[in-house]
């Protein structure tokens, strides 16, 4: 706040002080696509990509009709077939939408699901329908139970499952168990969540189990592949969501694995037309059924928007200049790079890892012990000894700003490191400079 | 779709054909930055702001942590806090975010106004409250109709009010008598939605009398700024929102009248703290209570989203090179330019006003009378053959890609022509020329 004025006036600013501002920006900003940024899912600076953000900008436009992104309206189209055709749905049929990111994918996929049996709730809310349960894991992303939230389910009714030790994965049998429970108590199980790639463990639940259940059940089964959703283009890795084409609705964030620039997030369902009913209203003033053009075009009524940013020309001119051939490339590089970081450490002095299993994703989980607490016996106090460690480490990497990297508590485990690979000019070189840097800022605490 | 591959294939395509696809997406487009673009509430090309946009791409970062868009974090509350004080908040106090539209910021005061009402709803679901009512105009964006879908309530549940025949604006009388019918059917109202600057119509609803009725009921108030907010920043035009400051929530798109490149929409919220009351999941792998700085610059988990596009930047730019006068210049242009055409049209032969007053915004709505309807009786005949006139203008503007405006029915009333103008490029000779291609194209039908 010192040194940088950003206080907004009556009067405009020289063009040179803009510029000014600009790189001051710039300088105050975090390097996201430095190949040592490793904090978040999303890194990397495409450039091609980026190019596509400037053209986007430039044409500023709306995807709500066909009439004012008639291109863009017809690539989002084009490039949601052919990803429902990679998760493997018949001929890629099917609905979807590019929305603001997973989070508002993932609730996309729960009013669908709600639509689809008791569609009543649209017009009577949900005192239309009996009490409702979703189900997901412990480990998934918080914004299934944001949906649950936010749309009047309630958060008790948002069902965490248990996961097992060596990978973080869902259990099925856990699942089974709390489906009958529920329906014991007299309420109504409706979603199962599976997530493909957990943000913080890397995890693939058990698609094809789950889906078993889920059509034992009757019940609408999401995947949220907002992080392992980009697998899917890797003839290697791709077995990791085996079963996804069983999937009612899917969640796939370009943006992350696939280094996308942001925005860029998927909903995809299985049920064609469905979004429309869920969440048509028919303006007038927007979707006239009179326009000289077919009018199924005009993709803004099935969307929650009204207006609704071009998120796909970045990620379709990425895919033109790449192939689907390079995003395999890019995924094949990352989770090499990860393996590569696992057996660097897994036996490594001074570090544990968190889960036994070997990582599914670029998701490698450890904690840096620094050599004060090597021979401490476990208890609490080596419990809060080890639980600061990360954040001071941490602390000292953004005040260096040499690299970054996340850590979180999960469950009763303390603070440990998240590290994850998004961005294919990371290189065996900057995992060698994380560790050394790790040790260097921990080795005296 | 011919002589435009948009096909996605294994192999990567060379940069030459990188730059032809590019050039034919900026072809085959719309040219929303046009001045004779006036189709949508949304139009023009900033230059500053463009630049801001690309800066944003360029550092490619996400909101919702301070530790990775430290500087973006702090335009936004600052700019925030800015808007908040032209609604006359004291001291700019209160709560706030962008969003990525008018529609998800009127879906998140309907969440608040829920939340502050009734909080159990978070965990318990609907079903923990009794039937709760939103109030809005019949003329209010559809956006308020689909949060109540979508949140729980039920379409049944938004109750659309009356307008009077003059401007289009809420009848008071009327929500005061629907508020006290649903309370007499045991019916809890929670929540009144006044627009400022409807989408058709652009009218202004009376906020102080409508607030006058939240204070005796005790209801939230929400203001739609969405497309009239701009206003706030002209002291000739600010009094249409007179009474905002008696707001509870304000949704109000720098997107819109202001110019600013899409998606820039902000809901702001009178009392502090309460956006992440309602929202907040508390992910450990995100908001550590631990980290080194204050925390509170944390604002994703206020949010419905995770992820969340930077879209502060580009406005904060556009602020600091335009200065609020800036802002108020291009406002009072936008609605003198209207202003011109309706005196242009409203005596002139072959056109029809739709509504009796004069414009408040500047939405200006007519009917072209083709020679061939001047003479005929109203009646059935006339109505049918009125109301494809406009589509077929429409048409064959779309086709010449001369210009472009919107037109659409609304209650009993045939397809009309809404202009618009947002863009501060447009002239009186843009206009004009609106108005000859109108005569042109429609003089034979």
């Amino acid at each position: 706040m010192e040194g940088f004025n950003l206080e907004l006036s009556e009067q405009p600013e020289s063009l040179e002080q803009i510029l000014v501002d600009c790189r001051d920006t710039l300088k105050y900003g975090v390097r996201t696509g430095h190949p040592r940024f490793f904090n978040q899912l999303s890194s990397g600076l495409d450039i091609i990509g980026l190019a596509g953000e400037w053209l986007t900008s430039t044409a500023n436009t709306n995807m709500f009709t066909y009439e004012i992104a008639p291109v863009f309206v017809l690539m989002e189209q084009l490039t949601l077939k052919k990803m429902r055709e990679m998760i493997g749905w018949p001929d890629g049929e099917g609905d979807g939408l590019f929305s603001p990111g997973g989070a508002i994918s993932n609730m996309y996929s729960v009013m669908i699901a709600r639509y689809k049996y008791f569609p009543e709730v649209k017009t009577k809310g949900m005192s239309a329908a009996p009490r409702l349960v979703l189900f997901t894991s412990e480990h998934s992303h918080y914004s299934i139970k944001k949906a649950g939230a936010a749309l009047g389910f309630g958060t008790e009714n948002v069902i965490l499952l248990s996961t097992d030790e060596r990978y973080g994965i869902l259990i099925p049998a856990d699942l089974e168990a709390k489906i009958i429970d529920a329906k014991q108590k007299g309420y109504v199980p409706l979603f199962v969540n599976a997530t493909a790639g957990s943000t913080v463990y890397g995890a693939f639940d058990p698609i094809n189990e789950i889906a078993d259940i889920c059509e034992k059940y009757n019940l609408w089964l999401h995947v949220d592949g907002a992080w392992g959703g980009g697998l899917l283009m890797s003839r290697k890795h791709r077995h990791k969501l085996s079963g996804v084409e069983r999937a009612n609705s899917v969640t796939w964030n370009p943006h992350k694995m696939m280094g996308v620039p942001l925005q860029c997030s998927a909903i995809l369902v299985r049920e064609k037309g469905i979004m429309a009913g869920c969440n048509s209203m028919c303006a007038g003033y927007l979707f006239q059924p009179d326009k000289q053009y077919d009018v199924t075009y005009d993709t803004g009524d099935k969307a929650i928007q009204c207006g609704r940013h071009v998120d796909i020309f970045k990620f379709w001119l990425m895919w033109k200049a790449k192939g689907t051939i390079g995003f395999e490339q890019h995924i094949d590089k990352c989770l090499d790079l990860s393996q590569y970081l696992y057996n660097k450490i897994k036996n490594r002095e001074g570090y544990e890892m968190v889960f036994d299993g070997v990582p599914q994703h670029t998701n490698v989980c450890f904690w840096y012990i620094p050599p004060s607490l090597r021979g401490m016996p476990d208890g609490d106090e080596r419990r809060e000894k080890l639980h600061r460690v990360a954040p001071k480490i941490k602390a000292m990497m953004m005040e260096s700003g040499t690299t970054m990297v996340g850590y979180q508590p999960q469950g009763n485990k303390v603070n440990f490191f998240r590290m994850v690979v998004s961005n294919p000019a990371a290189t065996q070189s900057d995992i060698d400079f994380l560790i050394d840097e790790i040790e260097r800022m921990g080795h005296d605490l």
